[in-house]
């Protein structure tokens, strides 16, 4: 269902869309070593914590598959290495370190359930595992979009605007998106308009999230990071559903730097504040959300825009994600269900069932 | 105490500094036109509302100074012109009309006290009327930045961080600016480090108050608009003082697009909000906000930055202004004073005893 395919396993390696280039250029790469995987992920290439999960899976089923190894015990010395260089990439998103655990506890699997068999058969049968434990990701991040997309419609208004921020969308996991999941399967439904804030200083909003509800035909309107608040007050919007890049425990949510404070403007106009992820977002290891390691990226990136100087050369401050305390939030819409307050029982529940899930 | 001079007038015409191409370039042009002046106005050559009022005067007494007219009868026909053409260049800026009133009651006591004199001695005697009216509104601005400063610096913390936003500098006003020169005035009197949100879509706050501050050694920190709220939670912010384009009789305060928005969050975090402007911004013919035109402008400022476009073609909105509500504003710093709520009250003696002031 997805319009755009942000990464794909392929018998030539791993193919990824240069999300940077959107809308402007469409360009894919095909990535053969896992360390180019690493890159893109620390560089953007690819973005969205599901997203970033699926390419942190297949990054080791990649290094696994084009490993020089001639033996398990060989590969086994590898994995740590490569899991290692995937890890050091992106630190908000948790999606990153739930695939790496996922793909190195069915390596440990992989390693008991060949026992016996003979090289080099053995390290072939560990390699296809991984690679097919890769795909799994990826089709279960499809599936988990879907089963999001229709618990969250039910939760949209039945006509009017809703409000978007970032790019939560098929460009962020691979499926047909978790917040613009929500909104795909809602607009099919029924007339809505989103609105959607650039926001600075990617503009995952300006190029991807706007390019997405372009490819779809959903009537959309682009507003700057600081009309969010003018628009709540004035523009008949019924809702906000925005993604997440981790959810601890209490319902705490991580997520691109802007979404705090839409929050707190949606509840000042009384609009309810949906967050929509999978259940791999939920790190039910961290209680609260001031225990959420936030990345500081680069100030050039807010001093420049698509490379032009729009700043003198000054002091300028970038954190990535800011926190949205679970008070502000109406809902949690995850693949397994809809969690409400209090969010520590109701994730824990959705969250404890989890076959994917570490904790 | 000006660092820069958005505005000037010379023998040669009125000399304006072109504060789209900054910080990039310093260029200034000198218009022999008020039709150019107009046009400059509209293009936002120059921008504030407090210089547009500068402007406007100007324009008018360039208008005056170079007509054709050759007698206080063809003169008082073309005064008329020059006011509608100024008028129809920015809709929200009170200041605007504010100066243009006092230009046409000017001619219109100038004409008067000139009765009896004889052509052409009595069509240049008016002339240089309107030219030395037009300075004085500029000395006049001056002069209310100075006192403004004053009185608001008391107002901000006695160390930490403030928060403004778009330019209510040097660049808006002429002067030393309303808010930052209340941020001029503190600065030099204690440590204090400004937080600047780069004001899209126009990027005041990153390309004119980050310029102004870095000119004046004042040390601070650019932001994107949407880590406003991330920072006024976490950011160990004081106050946050912001200049305005029109205020209603009831403190409702119309100012750049994002200020209202910035009002909200500083409440939710317990730090006050000033509005630094001069008299002449308030508009006691206008009840309440909700009466404030907001000017829409193109589309096109939001879909392209400094020329480049970041999005696809889709439909984008700019209000380029938004409105506080008085209930959010700690006080209103004028140069006869600072108003506080109720502000029906206060700002009608503060503007009541306006010489200016024409309601």
């Amino acid at each position: 269902m997805a319009t755009v395919e942000p990464i794909e396993w392929t018998a030539s390696g791993v193919v990824m869309l240069d999300q940077r280039l959107l809308p402007g250029e469409v360009t894919y790469y095909t990535y053969t070593d896992y360390r180019e995987v690493a890159g893109a992920i620390r560089d953007m290439v690819i973005r969205g914590a599901p997203a970033i999960g699926v390419a942190a899976a297949m990054g080791v089923a990649l290094g696994a598959e084009r490993s020089a190894a001639h033996s398990t015990e060989e590969l086994g010395a590898e994995i740590p290495v490569i899991v290692e260089t995937l890890a050091k990439t992106r630190p908000t998103a948790v999606d990153l370190f739930w695939a790496l655990d996922r793909m190195r506890r069915r390596f440990d699997a992989l390693v008991a359930e060949t026992e016996g068999i003979k090289e080099p058969e053995r390290i072939d049968r560990i390699r296809r595992g991984l690679v097919e434990e890769a795909q799994t990701v990826h089709r279960e991040r499809r599936e988990a979009d879907q089963a999001i997309g229709a618990l969250g419609a039910a939760l949209l208004p039945q006509r009017g605007r809703v409000m978007t921020q970032c790019n939560a969308g098929a460009l962020a996991t691979g499926g047909i998106g978790t917040a613009l999941g929500v909104i795909r399967v809602a607009a099919r439904q029924r007339q809505l308009e989103v609105l959607v804030p650039e926001t600075r200083p990617y503009l995952q909003g300006a190029r991807l999230t706007a390019w997405e509800l372009q490819q779809e035909g959903i009537p959309l309107t682009l507003i700057t990071d600081n009309m969010v608040g003018h628009f709540l007050k004035t523009g008949n919007v019924g809702a906000v559903v925005v993604g997440a890049d981790r959810i601890a425990a209490n319902g705490d949510t991580a997520n691109k730097i802007g979404t705090y404070q839409i929050a707190v403007l949606a509840r000042e106009h009384g609009v309810p504040f949906f967050v929509a992820a999978p259940i791999s977002t939920i790190d039910l290891t961290i209680p609260s959300g001031e225990k959420i390691p936030i990345e500081q990226r680069s100030a050039e990136e807010v001093t420049h825009i698509r490379g032009v100087r729009i700043a003198p050369d000054v002091p300028a401050a970038h954190p990535a994600f800011d926190v949205t305390p679970h008070e502000l939030i109406a809902a949690i819409v995850t693949e397994r269900g809809v969690a409400r307050a209090p969010y520590e029982e109701s994730l824990r529940q959705l969250a404890g069932t989890a076959s994917g899930q570490s904790s």
